[in-house]
């Protein structure tokens, strides 16, 4: 029938994702509803030029893979570390997690190419989008999303659109201050949440213990081979380790006073955690919330994002979303 | 001739604006030019009854008052503390500082009693709002202003509108925690930059020092009659008392934090202070944002409001925006 013609055309409309993190080059075709078609990871390059090529030759791979999987491609979205002017396609700066990455244009080469349109945003803000089409943040108007992996970022929702602020620097939620003496943040700056809580920070804290030979629990083997990570310092405090419970209490309080000052701000619904750290994080911030904050947010839930790949997914939304869309 | 008669006309166009402040309550005649037209100053009555009928009798009055100044009264405008709910014109929940002053409707009342119609917002999006119309935010499509009084305060402009958050406890500024282990607050919590930075906080740092006979400066008459206040505490750190002069580093380099959060959370253009303590902050905040900031928020303009009546005049122009306005 024409309608099941329809549906079945509106099935293969599809996104080709790119997610360029500090480690990982990964291209995926995307499909309306979300699911991881094909993915692609090669390490990211450490010049522009090799990262550039990379990017075009695994584009021009998942282009012709599309076509025996029977996925229209509609655009590129590419979600990449560091600050982005989404309106020009640009990456304005980044730390020295990517190297060679600053007033970049991803736009002009990659739709030169490919000849389709592209979309390119920060890391943060395509998992909030990501949110926003496909996990806890459908239908929700005002939403923050926070990733707690190796470093922290995040994105804002608010009236069901992305804050990028007027330098593109909002929802630089890993620079949250809460302590103005605490540890150094790779920003440059003192007691950010990324420097007390991220992946990056608990890996530090481990290694510390572990030179002090205070990383382990009477009578149990931690299995303790190197490299020492978050997750040990995780498992050691379980066991009953208290000198590495400390330090994930602090870690918590720390995040959930950064939550906190995001609610006392922009005041929204629902916080949600991503990364590796979430589903340890959501029952201390969400107790910390609800401790500490002023009463009107005290109530503020805090969920585990369900999304796999929430940087693809965020790309591939900002295409599936403006290329289907009707009003413009 | 027509257009010297409509020119007339719309300069009639005038509001009647209400401040509920922890002190004082004020009413204001306020024309569409942004002047004061008539004021009025009564000690904040200690009970609902008795604020509600000193509310309606010094809007009774002033409606009077303004029937011989030719000031055509198009609507009321309130400005209170504490956590207000605009679309519903009621105040939800106030702190301590306004007594009995929790689930309050004050559009009802106001509007029975002078068939006007009332809008209802805190004292801190009405400082933004009187920025927006009358002061630095004119034409900046993202601002913040932060008002250092006696508690800290504040609102935020994105894409010209006041945020409100989705329980109306979106810039709540003062509260945005730059310490975990800091000062208490008056919220119950501890560390918020109210803590350290408000008119309240200095004077308590400032009757500590003289408690201990150190709010002096050698060869000087400091004229220490009590009250103590904040302005001792300026006074002496700008005469050389050392003490007085790093309390008062703390205090900017606490706000000056604060603000790097609003900064790195929604970006905006441009930072107004306003308040008593506006133009003491001004250079320091500036300065602690030009070292700890982002590289991308670095550069945020930190000016100091020139209005002076931020709280009436942003009450007022909540009734001359909307019913001046064409577009519904
Ligand atoms: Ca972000
Ligand atoms: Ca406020
Ligand atoms: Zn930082
Ligand atoms: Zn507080």
């Amino acid at each position: 029938s024409i309608s099941q013609d329809i549906d079945h055309i509106l099935e293969t409309q599809s996104a080709l994702a790119i997610d360029l993190g500090g480690t990982n080059l990964r291209v995926a075709i995307i499909c309306m509803k979300g699911s991881v078609v094909k993915k692609y990871v090669q390490p990211n390059p450490r010049t522009f030029e090799d990262r550039m090529s990379l990017i075009l030759r695994m584009c021009r791979d998942a282009m012709k893979d599309a076509v025996c999987l029977n996925c229209r491609i509609l655009g590129v979205g590419v979600s990449t570390g560091g600050r982005v002017n989404p309106q020009a396609g640009v990456v304005l700066h980044s730390t020295n997690l990517i190297q060679e990455w600053s007033s970049v244009d991803l736009r002009t080469p990659i739709s030169d190419a490919l000849h389709l349109p592209v979309w390119v945003d920060n890391d943060g803000n395509c998992a909030a989008l990501a949110e926003r089409k496909f996990g806890h943040g459908k239908g929700v108007e005002n939403f923050v999303t926070v990733i707690t992996g190796t470093g922290i970022g995040g994105g804002i929702i608010h009236h069901n659109e992305l804050v990028h602020g007027s330098t593109f620097c909002a929802a630089e939620l890993g620079h949250i201050v809460v302590s103005l003496e605490g540890p150094e943040c790779s920003c440059g700056g003192h007691g950010c949440i990324e420097a007390y809580s991220s992946g990056m920070a608990l890996q530090r804290e481990a290694k510390k213990l572990h030179d002090e030979d205070l990383l382990k629990v009477e009578g149990v083997d931690m299995k303790l081979s190197e490299p020492i990570t978050a997750a040990h310092l995780i498992s050691a405090a379980r066991m009953g380790n208290s000198k590495a419970d400390a330090i994930l209490n602090k870690a918590a309080t720390a995040l959930g006073a950064g939550i906190i000052n995001i609610l006392h701000i922009v005041n929204p619904t629902l916080v949600i955690l991503s990364g590796v750290l979430a589903s340890f994080y959501q029952a201390p911030v969400q107790r910390i919330i609800s401790e500490r904050a002023l009463f009107s947010t005290k109530g503020t839930k805090v969920v585990t994002s369900d999304l796999e790949e929430p940087a693809l997914l965020g790309a591939a939304s900002m295409v599936l979303d403006y290329t289907t869309r009707r009003i413009y």
